[in-house]
């Protein structure tokens, strides 16, 4: 007869130690009219490719740096763990799960589909079935090195068409990345084709410690969203060191509501800006109003005798700015204020942003006016 | 016949320097109902006593670390500099007051009155004029060591009185003084006389790198003004590495407005409380509001099957909490958050916070309702 | 007919990017006569028991933070993720082997013996096949929470002979945790039989972010060895914010060489102290040659007049100490240096090294002679 | 008749309160052949001209921060708060002197002359008398802006003559400094003249936040000596925030011994190099070997199969260096090490510093041969 005693007290109680021991400090970055502006990371890699942690880990991390949303975007073909951990597209998203409920982090199901450039990596976030993007001609090839025709080890249509369908938003990732654009960053037929198409509507103008200021202008030229993301495969504190990065790079998402379907729409819209060291790129007609909530000029609080007027300017973000004109350097750093003199019979100064990109080559003009 | 040719093009214009240079980073407490939560320090030195820095630098300090005000005191009789620097008592708050304008720092006149004990070091602030509070057998007693009788060296009635009748706001510094109370904190029947009088209206509950619980029960029991001052010599920042800190000690005064005159009404009536390390000191009737406008406790986000409910409890001031009960020990640091979860019938949580005292040994009891 | 193109190009060339863009921080702590001081964590874990991380995370952070050995101890009997990760005993040390290998870390084969108190939780390491040490019975029961007899259940003298027998050396984990020792700690009887019979040879003195007083008697009564160990699951920086600490617990040995089999010699003789927060713990023998050896008081560099002379002390290791005697505190910030003054015909100083603990309530004293 | 009591125990033993409380921390610079490797400031200021500091402050932040060598430097001519201090030039190394004793630094006397462009300041150091560099008719232009004629004003030869009759060395300092040479940094034939005649024997490469390659290149055509300054009026923890850096600029002497004498020698024979935010900069004779002593190149600890082998390149220094070929970019940060690996039959590989200059245009090459 079997007995049955009281389980090991193991007190495993992981979320409770969580709760108990760690912090989550905000990232600061004020609304802008009509939408919430919500900080998100739509690509990050666990155990269940060729990730380093956990899938909740990654929950833990983005709760504990300030996120609103994240997506675990697992290789579907590159499965180096697989002698250890047996292929599960759908694991990530299901371990992690619960966790984001209680962390109230969104969390977004998506996979990263894998190939030679052109296409390069893609990834396909607001899916549904992560399996269903994996096909078998590249399985096979990704085990073996061996394929029955060149074709179908490369072929990229099929898992592109499928996330689309499932109502997947599919964006481009690391264009420019050193191994797959050996000669520069550049876009193919392939991927305006895609675009053309309706199937392709992102790109990465930011991934891991890089931006890319050409796919800036692709964004502009072609329509599409801009994405800013850290493809973390680290714990998310190594990630930094090894970035030399105080923050992860952020996708900020300018969304009706805080929800799933916000951002996804946010996503088709465009409304999007990356925040990436300490530099804020994106294009002009989002980052402008941004960057207006950002920086706070207040109404003189002293004038001398000769008319001088001086004035507190806070930044209200997270966000270092650096504003330069031909009179003086202002390093607005991120939380912090300054004071600003202005003359008798001025009540505006003029500056560039030197770190907000809104093209390759263009930075905004900024004006203090009290 | 004289030549006139454009002054040397120094640049000194350190305002300039300064407003372009430095940062403002703001000490983050919540107002409590009625009145605003100011950051001041009542207690500091420059080289015209034996502080280590121009005026200036103090108004310096404390815009850049988040204050709103703050006086400078230096001692009237101690003047270890007169070899290099005449004796001058109001050139502290002369210098530095141009420069407080500018930062819209409020500054408040003020001397420090240095006897044996008692009664001790006592500060008078929002006084008009320093040099009435030199008495001269004491100014040369302190020179020559001389003096023509005890009572003439040790005289303070004088200056109390001189400084009440300015209108001054006095205070007894560091009452625990090691060097002062070498047997132990005590009050003796001289500081009780002066608070009879109405002469002496406040106490040193922080000075420096120490805290004296004893002086708090007798702001209770004699109705005395709680004050958390730095009592700084040195630059700031090394005052910090020093006493291995953070911040400065701070004043919290809960005042009407942002003003002097506030400022002034709020310590007559006894409204402050000390922000010492990790520590918030002070009366319950105060420090209550403040603890409470400090954590804010969210609504559940996330009801689990069980019925568990997962509640983000953010802290939205500066100062790190420690909370206690049976169950567990928070640590909630400043400006982050942590998460909780309650039972499927709790929705409140008793803690003890460790950090607040509102007598020399009761600790604030804290209720996390949502 | 099969074709064979060259593999995706995903350059997952890990630890050319580790090499790269991670960086070592040495831990400093002199050697002691004799002997080096090697910097050592005999108890974490990853995926393939409860904890968060890959392998290969456990040497890179490890390398990362200036150890030189790490024990990577997943639990036999507890295997939380087995629904995404069969169990394999061995994975942990298989995977980790070679980066350990490229990072010139000494990486030791270890497995915790997981059971209800007592005899509690237990270490063996310095094992050659972790899979004999799973008890078929443990096994069933940890899986279906049911058992033939609570006997079976509950045994726990096989696996820890089979350690032993493989050469093993088994140590006692966390004897106060909380959950196993609701009431306080305290040894049981199971636990003085083990030590008659050999089979367990140290406990430890610090888990994560506690250390138990009574385990140091404990070593000093039943000559068992000191250890002091993370029990790390998470990233290692996440594991720091979570225990509020700026290193991990270290079990400092004193080895005859850097090598895995000296190691082992070390623990068996004893020759161990624990570097915890800013506490060193440890037998007297161990500990008083470590602290002569970190504190360094220099000749006098200055005689003033009255014969005041000027020393010195440097701290050469990455503890901070905390020296007190009838007349000062002094603060000695690990790697920092303080200046003293010694007397006329003064040549030495006696303190009390607060931070540093021979038994559950004596510091160590120190002599800081020039 | 006189009494005498016993003086207020005010307890201003202030040198007893910084020994105790401070704490330096050394910066790691490896001696280089034949020398030591000493850290010095050549130029900074007091309140006893346009500084914000006692000149006891100068001692404490340069003990704190790891300096072995400072030089006070007060301007002659400019001095702003002689309303308030009466115009002492000896006053600054006068206070200073016994603390230096005290804390082991050495003091070096100096001033700094202050002029129209050409030739700007220049700062005499180890001088004997600071206050013979003073010319009547110069200061009276200062006080009034009045003067018989504009020569007279405007003279600077007879205190760079009287500095060097002292034995003075004298520099040419912020030579590029906007105010004084707005369309930008040039030399001229005052400099030129002065040089010839053996009267100005060094420049100011780095001065607060700049930096200067003309001047470098000014160094070895002319034979000037290299000094970098920080040319700090505010406390030095300002000065850091001000300039947004970790550490104060260096002038880095390479001197036979620790002894004023010794860097008088070298300076002499201009044996320096500036370390100013991650740079290295100064004449590749001296560069060359200082870097050689700072990056250790270990042997091989492991070598794969595949005969790769793996290396720990230690940065025995606080400069962090940033070493770029076709390859890689390494990012040695101060006192940590990387791991690099060598194909099977490589056995260095060649770099350029992109942080070392040796010349305006030209970085130092670094071959890391294990």
């Amino acid at each position: 007869m079997k007995t049955r005693i009281p389980l090991f007290a193991l007190i495993v109680i992981s979320f409770q130690a969580f709760s108990q021991h760690t912090l989550r400090k905000e990232i600061n970055f004020p609304d802008i009219e009509g939408y919430h502006t919500l900080k998100c990371d739509f690509h990050t890699h666990t155990v269940f490719s060729d990730g380093k942690v956990w899938p909740t880990v990654r929950v833990d991390d983005a709760w504990r740096m300030g996120l609103d949303a994240i997506s675990i975007t697992d290789h579907i073909e590159y499965q180096p763990h697989k002698d250890y951990i047996p292929t599960n597209h759908d694991a990530g998203y299901e371990i992690a799960l619960p966790h984001s409920h209680e962390t109230n982090l969104i969390l977004i199901k998506g996979s990263e589909i894998t190939r030679h450039m052109p296409p390069g990596h893609l990834n396909g976030i607001f899916i549904t079935d992560s399996k269903k993007l994996e096909t078998e001609a590249v399985r096979k090839y990704w085990e073996t090195g061996e394929t029955d025709t060149v074709r179908d080890a490369l072929d990229y249509m099929k898992p592109i068409e499928e996330a689309n369908r499932q109502g997947g938003f599919v964006f481009w990732n690391h264009p420019g990345w050193a191994s797959q654009a050996p000669n520069g960053i550049k876009m193919y037929d392939v991927h305006k084709d895609l675009i053309k198409k309706g199937l392709l509507k992102g790109v990465e103008v930011v991934n891991w410690d890089y931006w890319y200021p050409e796919a800036l202008d692709w964004c502009i030229e072609y329509n599409l969203t801009v994405m800013s993301n850290s493809d973390v495969h680290e714990p998310s504190g190594t990630f930094l060191e090894m970035a030399d990065n105080t923050h992860m790079p952020v996708t900020l998402v300018f969304a009706k509501e805080r929800t799933e379907a916000a951002i996804k729409e946010a996503l088709l819209a465009g409304r999007t800006a990356a925040w990436f060291e300490d530099k804020i790129i994106g294009k002009e007609e989002f980052v402008d109003p941004l960057v207006k909530a950002c920086i706070k000029v207040n109404k003189p609080h002293y004038v001398s005798e000769n008319g001088t007027k001086y004035v507190l300017v806070e930044n209200l973000s997270s966000c270092d700015f650096t504003l330069v004109n031909d009179q003086q350097t202002l390093h607005l750093k991120g939380d912090n204020s300054v004071l600003l003199t202005y003359g008798k019979d001025e009540s505006e100064k003029k500056f560039t942003a030197k770190n907000v990109f809104i093209t390759s080559d263009k930075n905004l003009d900024v004006v203090l006016r009290y």
